[in-house]
């Protein structure tokens, strides 16, 4: 397999983060999104939704980070960050697609719509006089998050899943592109600090990325 | 298992089409989102984000649509509608996601915040002045959906998938709904024709989802 992926953006960082976790390496190859590589006709007819990360593997190229990480999981040696049954893969899932509607796509509105504007204006329709709301509700989400996580160590219970990494890898990135995560969500401030004591938080605080 | 449903509504259709087109049946329990039995504290006790569908099982409850999916179509008998390998389950979830995200969430914005306003109101911050552009995001998507799936079957090649399912279920919806689905979109007028003559089609038909 072959990951094409960038240093910066909270997205790739979720598979690097991800393979950091499991103690995995894979080939990869830089692609500079800051110069727009990732819009050109070779990299769209590699994914037409033109971003990174893509993942190649024998010829067919899968996009979006939560499929890429769910195929390394199923075919790496190592611990599952899924889950060992079906049951947990489930409760992983609901989790993760929880995080994505409710935190990460507002959280992410957000800062396109506004501080990223005129990056992502070309590339997408954009609704800029809906940035505000979109932090709003990714700030009462986050809010929401910490109070159903009471009692618990990570998302899923006392294990470390994809769940806490996609998370982790948007909170950490909106708390340092102007969304500052409140520092009253007790939940989150104990958890944010057992995350970064683990592997995945590399990701995160390598120099390019931060 | 024990399936908590609702004849009304998209999201509780993509589990009952998936259990049609897989020949399967699960107990089930009706709960009536009209008199707001997903946000009483009986309800929100099995799943505190307060939507249908929610699957029981041993006492553990799972939301999320494709959550409930994926878990069905591990522990089910029959042919899988995620995938025989890692690589074909990695493909739909890539095509899940993109139409989760660029398809179904605008769309179901696009709703809430417009036709939905004064049931929705209550439930979720809502952003009435964005809902044409959500309408807006949703089509364009849709017609980005349609020119790349030129020459296939189905969403994901020949294979029905469950991203078949997630895409034709608030395809109908919508249609019906007031985002009507632009005819001239060539494949994906042919792809409704090959959805609708299959099993899974009677989540739609149903006159109580009508």
């Amino acid at each position: 397999v072959r990951l094409y992926t960038c240093v910066v953006g909270p997205n790739p960082a979720v598979v690097t983060a991800f393979l950091l976790e499991r103690g995995q390496t894979v080939d990869t190859v830089q692609v500079d999104i800051t110069k727009g590589e990732t819009r050109m006709p070779a990299f769209t007819a590699i994914n037409p939704a033109g971003t990174v990360p893509v993942l190649e593997v024998d010829g067919t190229y899968i996009a979006e980070s939560v499929a890429i990480c769910e195929y390394l999981d199923e075919t790496l040696p190592g611990q599952s960050l899924l889950g060992n049954t079906a049951l947990e893969r489930a409760v992983t899932r609901m989790w993760l697609r929880r995080i994505d509607i409710h935190f990460v796509q507002p959280s992410s509105s957000g800062w396109r719509f506004a501080e990223g504007l005129e990056m992502c204006r070309a590339n997408m329709y954009v609704m800029p006089e809906a940035a505000k709301d979109f932090k709003i509700v990714a700030a009462q989400s986050l809010a929401w998050i910490d109070r159903l996580m009471v009692g618990k160590r990570f998302i899923c219970g006392e294990r470390v899943t994809l769940a806490d990494i996609l998370l982790y890898v948007f909170v950490e990135f909106g708390d340092r592109a102007g969304q500052t995560i409140d520092k009253e969500l007790g939940w989150i401030a104990g958890w944010r600090q057992r995350m970064t004591a683990r592997p995945l938080a590399g990701a995160i605080t390598m120099p390019a990325a931060a």
